[in-house]
């Protein structure tokens, strides 16, 4: 191809994710055929994020990291959007797509700010300061400036069960010399620092605790996002499934019978002239 | 342009919609600045939809009709999803998108769906039938094949408050030789059928009244639905505003005290091997 | 309704839009039979958004905005992703979503950010600093932190001639005692100021102009988004249609012939071990 | 809880996937601190959606499955709705959902569709047809009301590398007593009938191919779609993560230069009284 048109088109999508010829698939160099089969589902997760394979143990990690955060129940707006969809007469994929898109920076961006929250306790850190008052001060700036800090507390859950047996494994990693341990360190740093200037333990949640798994293994915070978006995934198809086995028709969020509250103006008349 | 990439690229997007240069901007032919300050906006909808400007009385029938679809409620799904995503951290745009996204066949295509029934049944009267014979046997085929009849009855209004309104505007618009008439007939053809089927009165609706518009006004079933969109994005609009400015964080379909039912397996360990 | 479960539900949605009981539809005190037929639907858009209704003169100036924004072709990724989807199998409204989901901060949010901008200027005005000193400051400012000045100059048309045409309205409007002219100053100042600065005109475009009406009427900034996809839905519609009948089954962004430029690694074997 | 509202309530939103206390999850009654890191990302997929938890050699197969189809690329709509999207300003989360949502009958359905004729044909056989006599019977019919089927042949790829793979593995998954590989020859058999149809061959594709593992693996046909979805969620992440690292603001699908070809009418002037 030597005209310019096509070469300017053919330089107007680019990517070094995927290679195609007419019978041909490669991803990042490796033939698809090479892959199914021989790679886990999370590994070929990691490879088309970061552009190389991990270790089958750095798949493992990140795959149990998938698992835990799959569904919070049909009281998150995502389950319930997904769920509601489900009765509106879409595809799957809509119903999917609906709820997916609610994982907005509140609903879906904890993990991804808590990773944030880390990488700049370790730019603390590497700069030279002690880890407790990194993370001190990190958290102080942040709470005087009015951010959240992402990733500890629950408002259901005193201590969220997923968030120690993700440490736990972490903590193995470490052992096995598959990661440094240092965002589990810094996790807990914050941790303490929350417990110190609130006076009451906030311990890490979910949100948290995939942070550092995502950490250590080398995401950056906003890859933090996607993988929980494929992970809640999962618990979002589940639920719109289960609500198309279940039936019902344009199901609302409560019976009809319950109804809402209207607070806006008494009935009054259309005046003349409008 | 000759070489022949730019040739296959020009042909790749085509429309008879929009044609612009440096500077210019047309729709359908019409200079933008032309149509700015001078057509309603259900003028400009129409025209963008069917390709040529409407009369004054066409378009504020069309006005009429996406006035009184706008909004029913935060019981429907697709308001609650509005306002459930408008707390999840989220542009208004994507609120509104999780929201127009669940309008599908059900939820949103109940117009389309009549306005079908509709065409089918003044294809039978165009093919020789009495109106009245051609709705009843339309009728009686759907319901045999165990389709669901749209556009007639309400699960919450005995009358919808919103039909005869319509109606009457349609009736007007006849005398004023505006419109036929024919699909207001065939409407009440279909809801007399109906009565007569179920032994009480399953008076039209919203969607068969939006219906009996849209056809009379020429538009085909597809828009049908598109148009309701467009209606129904001003309360979804409304509603994630709304949502916007009453607060709320990853606000769910029912107060987190109120729960939900669990129907599964108790509680059992993981097996070994597993 | 005396127990406290029924009480709690009932107050865990609220509005102010919309009071419904069998038979009865109210929009913020208004019946629905009264409003159709009775107020045009950019009268109806802004009694929804706004909670009370608007005089004929303004829901007319917002009209002249709603015409003005509905589209700008198929180059744009909204009105791409529109017609793409509608070549994928699924519903009119699920293709709008998609692509109105895409008009985000970006794509979508322009108009948003100069309401903003004009909303600073103001305040600096309101605080006693002259127009042409406010506008230069809040701009050098803005500029200086590295933010993009949304409303002004246009990749494509030298002179966007929606501009003029909106500006020309509200000046209108102004001699008509209908609005202050205030925004349309302080935009005029903006203009000025960023002339300064580049040393080239980079005049006004469509969301600045429209930010100018949206401002004049008294719309917050947020809601100058909504707006704009309520506008700008009308070409996604159109599109999405005009695609349906164009045909096409899952229709990419180029021709097949044309495909992408590939930039990762060679192919690769897949090592043992992995 | 024995007040009627709260009763009501309780029984809108049910669910058999996840039961929650304070401090307690469990998914189909195993506590999630047992799931994480003792079962693999596709066992915790199946287990969300079938209720048990599938054996390691089923989970593999499974895994292997949506291994092979994460991403075709670019030129696919999802992909390049993905990528447009991440230039719009809006969060990973939402450039997904607008490319999952194009995932719809005919770009994602593919292989819920094939999943449904292998079920026609199986049951056939089940009536006391013979296998390549049902196989030819249930494509004539198809065939003849104009119905695609789904899952053969490819307009990009001779053979689509993907599949021979993948059928390599249910035959290897059938030696080893996993799966009863009635499906694989299902599918094997209508290839047949079509290569015999057309007088050329119409080798199974991706979508074919995943159709025998899920079938193979009791999967039904809705949920075929649904885990393609899972499947492509990845390659639709990578791409849009790909897209904002290299940048772009509100990139089109093809570059500016290029434009589109305008089929509508010429220029013409607002005619009076409009």
């Amino acid at each position: 191809m030597t005209d310019p048109t096509a070469e300017k088109m053919a330089d107007w999508w680019q990517t070094s994710v995927i290679d195609m010829s007419p019978g041909v698939i490669r991803f990042r160099g490796y033939a698809i055929e090479d892959l199914i089969g021989n790679v886990s589902f999370p590994a070929m997760i990691w490879l088309m994020l970061r552009g190389e394979l991990p270790s089958a143990a750095q798949a493992d990690l990140l795959g149990a990291a998938l698992v835990a955060a799959v569904d919070h129940g049909p009281q998150a707006p995502s389950i319930a959007i997904a769920r509601m969809a489900a009765t509106c007469g879409v595809g799957i994929n809509s119903a999917m797509a609906s709820a997916i898109n609610a994982l907005g920076d509140i609903h879906g961006g904890a993990g991804q700010q808590a990773m944030s929250l880390y990488a700049a306790i370790e730019a603390r850190v590497a700069g030279g300061a002690a880890l407790d008052m990194a993370a001190a001060a990190e958290v102080a700036e942040r709470l005087a400036s009015k951010q959240m800090i992402e990733g500890f507390g629950h408002r259901f859950h005193p201590v969220d069960p997923r968030a120690p047996r993700l440490l736990a494994l972490v903590e193995d990693a470490r052992r096995g010399g598959l990661v440094s341990g240092r965002y589990a360190a810094i996790a807990l740093a914050v941790e303490a620092a929350l417990a110190k200037r609130k006076g009451k333990p906030l311990p890490m949640n979910i949100d948290g605790a995939t942070a550092v798994i995502y950490c250590e293994l080398g995401f950056p915070p906003e890859l933090g996002r996607g993988l929980f978006v494929l992970s809640r995934s999962v618990g979002i198809l589940a639920h719109a499934w289960e609500q198309t086995q279940q039936g019902g028709r344009i199901k609302g969020p409560v019976p009809p019978s319950v109804g809402y509250g209207y607070t806006g103006p008494a009935p009054r008349p259309l005046e003349q002239g409008e």
